[in-house]
C-alpha cells in the first residue's frame, strides 16, 4: 500500500494530489491514506499535506529503502527481494540467515550501518550509516563449489563497470576484488558460501562501496589507505542509483556466466586489473614471496613469476609493490 | 558427576560399591548418590540397588550415550565433545547451527535417530532408531575450500578400515565415498562446508553407517541395494566400540593429512577402491556418458576413459555397470 500511494505522489511529479483521488485509485478510506502518508513522513519522506490541494512529495530520504531501490530497478531477479536493515553487525551474516532458510536467488541484504562489517582475511570493513552501500547477494548457482571464487571476480567486475557508468571513476581491480582508485581503498568484497560437494547451497557476495564517506570521517589509521566516491569526485554520490547500477551489472554478468561459463568475466577482470604486469609481494598461507604478477588462470588463481617459476596464488595478501 | 560414579561403578566391575564409599570418594551426600543413579536408572542403566550392599552395574544401556563412547576413546580430540539426540532430522542440520555457533573442531553430533537424514545428490538416508550409527564431526581445516572434496575422500578411508578392525569385513569404496559390500551399500557419507574464498569457516562430515538393521527392517526398495554390518556378519555389533574404531581412524588420517597432505588418502582410497577398473555410467551435471574409470587424480576427481578421451568427474553419479 506505501508503495502504491508512493508511485501516486512520483507521478504527480511535485503536484498535489488529493487525499480523496488517492482513496478513490487505490480503493481504501481516506483515514487509510492519511495513516500510510504519517508512516511515510515518520520513514523519512518529506510530504506536504495542505488541507484543500492534498499532498505533494518534496524530497525521498536519503535511505536505500526497499521502495526506493525498486523505483527504476532494471533487473529481472537481483534485488527484487531485499531485507533492509538501520544497522546490523554485517549483511553477510544476516544474508546467510536468510539463505539458510530458503531466501531464493537475487535476494539482497541491505543495511544503512554495519558495526561488525568484516573484509577477506579477517579484517573490518568501516561502515559508517547513510554514507556508504553496505549490502549482500545471495546466489545459487547451479555450478559446482570450485567455481565459487570466480563469483568474487565477477563481482569486482561488475561493480567497477558501475562505478564508471554512474560517476565517470575509472577504478581498478587489486587481486581478488579490492576495488582501488590511486591506490586507494574504495570497495571491498567477502564472498562467503554453503556447499555441499556435489554442488552449492547459496553464496552470499559482500559488498562495501564507501559512497560518501569524508576523508576526516574515516578512522585515521584508514585516511591513507582508503577513499570514497564523493572524494574522489568532490560532490554527493546517490547511493541509490549507484546501487540500482551495481544490481543490474551483476545481473548481467551472472547471466553471461550462467551462457558462455567465466572467460568472459576472466577476461573483462583482466581488463580492469590494477594488479597483472606489477611487482607484488605475496604472503600465502604457506609461503612468503616477490614476483611479478602475469596473469590470472582459468580458475581464477593469480599467476606470479618469481625467479625462474611461475607460481599458483590462491588465497592470501598479494599488495603491489610501489615504483621506485 | 553422573560420568564419575559410573566410572566407579565399572571400576568395581560387577561387584557391589556401597552408596557409603560413593558419597565419600566423590564428596557429596549419600541423597546425591541417591538421586544420580536414579537418573542413570532412566536413561538405561541396569543398576542393581541392595540396601546394605550398595550399588552394582549389570548393563550399559545399548545407546550411544556420550560418556559410553569415550570409556575407551583413543582420540585426543574427535569425540571429545559430544552433542547426543535421541532423534533429530538430520545430524549434519544440527552440526551445522553448532558450528556456526562456534563448536570445536573433533565435536560430535550423535543421534539414535534421524526422520530426516540426508544423503548426496538430495537422496533420503533411512535411519531407524539404534540400528546404526548417524553422527556428523565437525572439522576446521586450515586449507582451501577447494580442498574439502578429498575430506570426503578421506573419510571413506577411515571408515573402511574401522569396519575391517572392528568386524573383519573388508568392504569397498565406489566413488567418491559410498561403502559397499559386495554391491549393497553399508554407509553413506555427506560432506559439507561453509566457507569464504581464502578459507574454510568449518566442514561437516556425516556419515550414515548401517551397523544392527535387520533385512526385514529396511523399506522393501532398499532391501536390493543396502545391507548392515549384522547382515554381513550374522551377529549384533557393538555401535560404541564402531564407533569409537571409527573416530580413531578418522583422527590419525586427518592427523596425517596435517603433515604430508592428501597425497596418502588418495593412495589408500585407491586400494580399497570398487570403482577404479571397472566400466561405469557417469550421470554429471552437464553430460552423461560410459566408460572405464581408470584412476582418481590428485583432486580426487574420477578420470574415466572414455573412447579417445579421458574425462574428469567432479559430481555427479557414477554406477558400476554390472559385469556381462
Amino acid at each position: 500500500m506505501r508503495s502504491s500511494i508512493l508511485d501516486l505522489l512520483r507521478q504527480a511529479e511535485g503536484s498535489y494530489i488529493s487525499g480523496e483521488e488517492i482513496a478513490r485509485q487505490l480503493n481504501v478510506s481516506r483515514t487509510a491514506v492519511w495513516k500510510h502518508m504519517h508512516e511515510l513522513k515518520l520513514a523519512g519522506y518529506a510530504i506536504e499535506s495542505h488541507s484543500r490541494s492534498g499532498y505533494r512529495l518534496l524530497q525521498t530520504p536519503d535511505l536505500l529503502l526497499p521502495n526506493e531501490i525498486k523505483n527504476g530497478l532494471a533487473t529481472k531477479a537481483f534485488g527484487r527481494e531485499i531485507k533492509y536493515y538501520k544497522e546490523v553487525a554485517s549483511t553477510n551474516n544476516e544474508a546467510k540467515q536468510w539463505a539458510a532458510n530458503g531466501a531464493q536467488e537475487g535476494t539482497i541484504i541491505v543495511s544503512e550501518a554495519q558495526n561488525g562489517g568484516r573484509g577477506r582475511l579477517s579484517r573490518g570493513w568501516f561502515s559508517p550509516t547513510q554514507q556508504g552501500i553496505w549490502f549482500s547477494l545471495i546466489l545459487r548457482p547451479g555450478f559446482l563449489p570450485q567455481e565459487a571464487p570466480k563469483c568474487t571476480l565477477m563481482a569486482a567486475v561488475a561493480i567497477v563497470k558501475a562505478i564508471r557508468r554512474h560517476t565517470g571513476i575509472t577504478a581498478g581491480i587489486k587481486w581478488p576484488n579490492d576495488i582501488l582508485y590511486q591506490g586507494k581503498k574504495i570497495v571491498g568484497i567477502l564472498t562467503e558460501m554453503s556447499a555441499e560437494m556435489d554442488g552449492i547451497n547459496y553464496i552470499v557476495i559482500g559488498s562495501g562501496i564507501n559512497v560518501n564517506t569524508k576523508l576526516e570521517e574515516f578512522p585515521e589509521e584508514l585516511r591513507s589507505i582508503a577513499a570514497s566516491l564523493a572524494m574522489i569526485t568532490g560532490k554527493k554520490i546517490s547511493r541509490l542509483e549507484l546501487l540500482r547500477a551495481v544490481l543490474l551489472e551483476m545481473e548481467e554478468l551472472y547471466e553471461k556466466v550462467g551462457q558462455e561459463g567465466f572467460a568472459p568475466v576472466l577476461a573483462e577482470w583482466r581488463q580492469h586489473s590494477v594488479t597483472l604486469g606489477q611487482q607484488v609481494n605475496v604472503i600465502g598461507i604457506n609461503e612468503s614471496f616477490a614476483g611479478r604478477a602475469v596473469d590470472i588462470d582459468e580458475d581464477g588463481a593469480l599467476l606470479v613469476e618469481s625467479g625462474e617459476k611461475v607460481k599458483r596464488v590462491l588465497a592470501g595478501d598479494v599488495s603491489i609493490r610501489p615504483a621506485m
